[in-house]
């Protein structure tokens, strides 16, 4: 069958020679494992992987393979594995040296790149700091600029201006990328990065470093976060990451970015793929999660049932798998949807001559929707597959703690995610496309009332395919749920109806709030509405067009099945919209139900086949139960 | 303000007792202990717990007070503390000397009760096995009578019989009561439990008992859940607990209860105090974490606004404040739920006389409700506040990874919640409700097209008040949205809707689908709805009735609002329902949305308040950011 091809996407030979290269339990997390532990062992295997899986994101000339997609599709490898290795080696790889060879020019290439590749320069990206997670903008640390010493002041100013939660920064980091306020000639210049010392070659804190341990965390206990705080760390000029801003030796400023939030922006915007990788790795856990607890679920039995000689298998039970099948079916939209992504981030940094604003700040409002939608998905999926499990899904042995602990921190960090939401749905906004990426949460609400105009949906995937399904029947009461035209009208005309609403909404509240924080307060859970049904519409775009490239045609009978359910689902969990908008009425509401039942009955064989596409490896599945459950019930079995 | 006091409900005295006793940290769970240290600490501090704390439920002539209810209420308290320590002094006071109390005769009482209060005689409760959990009516451990030797032989046939999970096993256990098919004269006789010597003096394992440890585990570490093997184990005729079932020398069997399944059944009827508990203390964990969350929202800033000189608090926007007052709303609503719970099981276990069958089936019926909702709603709950809390909630000096692990498993515990909804279920259709309260999955469908008769939905508390309430205003489209008995009516109709769909479902399946299996199965989804149907009907009931034994008009007045929001955001959360069924038209939709965000705006000012009311002590709370968050905003506002 040729369903693990086609799920495995345009970089399936990364994710076999992963397989390949990666194979047994060598790096597979360890359950049960004290901090001290999960460190030492994730910083050894750290070094251990291979040299083409570190280097695949960075420029050929510096050891790399210049593969972007390649080295987010490695990181996604690994978290099947184990997330606090993939952590690590994306702070190590993605986020320190990504921001070496993004923010730094040749000079720093050359002098560091190739040991941060190699592992022997273990370093930090320090940006957040414990005041400041989401608005990095406002971030507090200083680094001002002195002529006569030709070289910078970093400072702390408090302790909330300390880089906190960083990883790499506990045990392991001698230098760190450090992001902070750029002030020279008496003016300030916005945000820098600028790369520090902070530990000797003893491994102790330079003078006017001090280093702290954030302690035991809910998971992630193999990456060594910690804080950082500087009391007038003296900064050579040439440690400044200048690639977007140079200070002369006389202090002068220069950029080619007049505007310093823009320019912040610019430099953050290099480090998408971050957003990516994350996304995409909580996905791996999902998958993992579903394939123990279909596994198991296909084996164990509880309650007798007439007529069935054996007590009856939980996979049977309706409500096993509605819960098990839907979140599978939304897990297959996904992997279409993030490969998609990949491909995209990949053209846009592979690019030899610059991409457009408009082409990257769509890259990066992707990126944000499908951390989003991954990482939430993530965490409550393994939730449901840890109850599913019972009580055996509690005991660290069979992986599902771990995963759980682990994936919960990707719904805050690399952006969290209600903020990530507001961001997609201002770009949903022509008003706010065109201008620089802003974080913050629509602040400039005068911009609002002139700027909004009309919002403008592009379809983004198989374009003209969907608009051949659309187009192939007319409006009209009694399509049939599964024709796949409807399903992409139905999310089409919800997300246009919900920004249409937004906009409304905000024109009024401008004219009629007294306070202007409230002008995008009252309107915040629609706009954050707007935003989720912008991504489930190109999250199916892109399962849609995912299918089309299987060649299969049992493959691609089976995942238009999948897709339906994953569209009709969809539809079904937001009924009260849709019946409350007259998009559906009482008795299609109704039907809908019956239909997605069926088509979860329908999947009940499959079920083992569908998680066995994802391609995991027995060896890292390493969940005691898939081995011991079959056993036991074969003893139960004999006995009858 | 008298808000703490309606709370702390009928037991005040005690919650107050706990705070006193047990005041300080030394009870307070400490982040980041590896297993061994985590179950040193508990089993040494469960030692320490004060002696009322760990009677309360016991008969007074054995050292205790005589008081369900206090223990159950005791056992919320140490929620607050150490979820470990909860749980470890549960299995040896409730489920352990609990069993020995309620299953056992004089002999048992005078010769263990005394010891097990004391601690000096830690136990286990050995229920479970790894192949049946949720189904214990087909546990596999068998218990033969030998005449000769007048002794049972207790064996473990094959792994999967093993009981397992049990707490108390790994490490401290010196007795378990095992529960097992016994056998005698050649018959078998159903489930029994057994007083079985499992370590001696020295704490090593007893001939023929093996003693395994389940290891790591999501949470609760503290807690030393193993496993154990009889390998023929003899047990003497006086070790059977036989209030319910008698051996004789010569091995002839009597019992006041004929029906094996029936006499199981009212066994584990008695232990329904578990159950209780397990629902209160999670709320109690909830509880925790929404004052963490809250209160860290109030100090918490991020992101200017136009018209704000200082940076905006978290609790300011509105979808932090939906997400933390909406949950804070339904734990208001559960509270008064358990209090009535409490009051109920206090009232039946206290009985002088033994209580009705029908009483004491709906005292299981409530008791399994009650446990679904406030343990779902914690783990829910608390993943909503370590998100709201960013990457310090991450930090397990913060509180909140430990609440999420350590209430993960209490989904799945004292009954899968899924299995417990359809127990609530069959306990609304007459015709199970006067049967035995059989836990398996509607087994006998056979039973279900004869018997299934009209359900009759009885009022549950506040009865009168409540009829009063509904008949108040003439049924119509346009009673407000904050009419008590619009509310009360909406849910009472869906809960009988539901129901009545249930019943024609399983009517028709019964005539119509070829596997019997089936007649269940298709319905199954249907029969999980009716029972939250009805859990949302009997809390909102308990919430009215609680209200009314509130004197002071403020606190009144704020918890009319707070059951406005819990009864709303109920009816919100199933507008597609409401809207399917015209119970809702589309415009009183779109109204109740704005309703709902109105009651959340009214309560912003009160959120520190409905908090503080829970009355969880400072000390208890041991949350870092409390402290630390307020001092680093300072450092900022300085600033400026």
């Amino acid at each position: 069958m040729k369903l693990r091809e086609v799920l495995d996407g345009r970089w399936a030979e990364v994710r076999q020679a992963a397989r390949d290269r990666l194979a047994g339990d060598r790096f597979v997390a360890v359950p049960g494992e004290t901090i001290e532990q999960a460190r030492e062992r994730v910083t050894r295997l750290l070094r251990e992987l291979p040299t083409e899986l570190a280097a695949a994101g960075f420029p050929a000339e510096h050891g790399g393979a210049g593969d972007p997609g390649a080295a987010v599709v490695a990181a996604e490898m690994l978290g099947f594995l184990d997330l606090s290795l993939m952590v690590k080696a994306g702070v190590q790889w993605g986020l320190f040296g990504g921001a070496v060879a993004a923010l730094g020019t040749r000079r720093h290439h050359d002098a560091y790149l190739k040991k941060i590749v190699s592992g022997d320069l273990l370093g930090c990206f320090a940006m957040t700091e414990t005041g400041h997670g989401s608005d990095v903008q406002r971030l507090r640390t200083v680094c001002a600029y002195d002529p006569d010493t030709e070289s910078f002041d970093l400072h702390t100013p408090y302790e909330a201006a300390r880089k906190d939660y960083i990883g790499n920064a506990a045990r392991d980091g001698r230098v760190a990328v450090v992001f902070a306020q750029l002030i020279t000639q008496g003016e300030r210049h916005g945000v820098h990065a600028f790369l520090v010392p902070i530990r000797d070659a003893d491994g102790e804190p330079l003078p006017g470093v001090t280093i702290g341990d954030d302690g035991h965390k809910a998971g992630l206990l193999g990456v060594d976060n910690g804080w950082l705080s500087f009391d007038h760390v003296r900064v050579g000029r040439d440690m400044l990451l200048d690639r977007y801003g140079q200070v002369a030796p006389d202090g002068g400023y220069s950029s080619p970015i007049d505007d310093d939030a823009r320019r912040f922006f610019t430099m953050l915007g290099t480090l998408v793929r971050g957003r990516v990788t994350v996304g995409g790795a909580a996905s791996s856990a999902t998958k993992q999660a579903l394939t123990i607890a279909i596994r198991y679920g296909e084996t164990r039995r509880q309650f007798t049932a007439p007529g069935r000689d054996r007590e009856v298998v939980l996979n049977d039970y309706l409500a096993h798998q509605r819960k098990l099948t839907v979140a599978l079916a939304t897990t297959y939209a996904l992997t279409f949807a993030q490969d998609q992504l990949v491909a995209t981030m990949h053209e846009v940094q592979s690019a030899v001559d610059p991409v457009d604003g408009h082409r990257q700040r769509e890259l990066e409002s992707r990126a944000a929707a499908l951390k989003v939608a991954q990482t939430w998905h993530a965490t409550r999926t393994i939730q449901t597959c840890r109850e599913a499990c019972g009580g055996a899904g509690y005991l660290a042995a069979n992986r599902l703690p771990g995963l759980k602990a682990d994936t919960d921190v990707f719904t805050t960090f690399e952006g969290d995610n209600t903020v990530l939401l507001q961001l997609v749905a201002k770009g949903l906004l022509t008003g706010y496309r065109d201008s620089f990426g802003s974080l913050d949460g629509w602040g400039r609400t005068a911009f609002v009332a002139e700027q909004v105009r009309e919002m403008v949906l592009e379809r983004t995937a198989a374009r003209s395919l969907i608009q051949r399904l659309i187009d192939a029947a007319p409006g009209g009461a009694e399509r049939p749920f599964t024709d796949r035209g409807w399903q992409l009208a139905m999310l089409e005309d919800r997300e246009r109806h919900v920004l249409d609403g937004v906009i409304r909404r905000l024109r009024r509240n401008a004219a009629t709030r007294e306070q202007p924080f409230d002008v995008f307060n009252d309107v915040q859970d629609h706009a954050l509405k707007a935003a989720s049904a912008h991504i489930d519409r190109v999250v199916l775009e892109a399962f849609v067009a995912g299918i089309e490239r299987a060649t299969d045609p049992a493959a691609r009978a089976l995942l238009s099945r999948v897709c339906d359910l994953y569209a009709l689902s969809t539809i079904e969990a937001d009924k009260g919209w849709f019946l409350e908008h007259e998009r559906l009425t009482p008795v299609r509401s109704k039907a809908l139900t019956s239909v997605v039942n069926g088509i979860v009955k329908d999947l009940r064989p499959q079920m083992t086949t569908l998680v066995d596409a994802f391609g995991i490896p027995e060896a890292w599945l390493a969940s005691a139960i898939l081995r011991e459950e079959p056993r036991r019930q074969e003893d139960m079995a004999v006995e009858g």
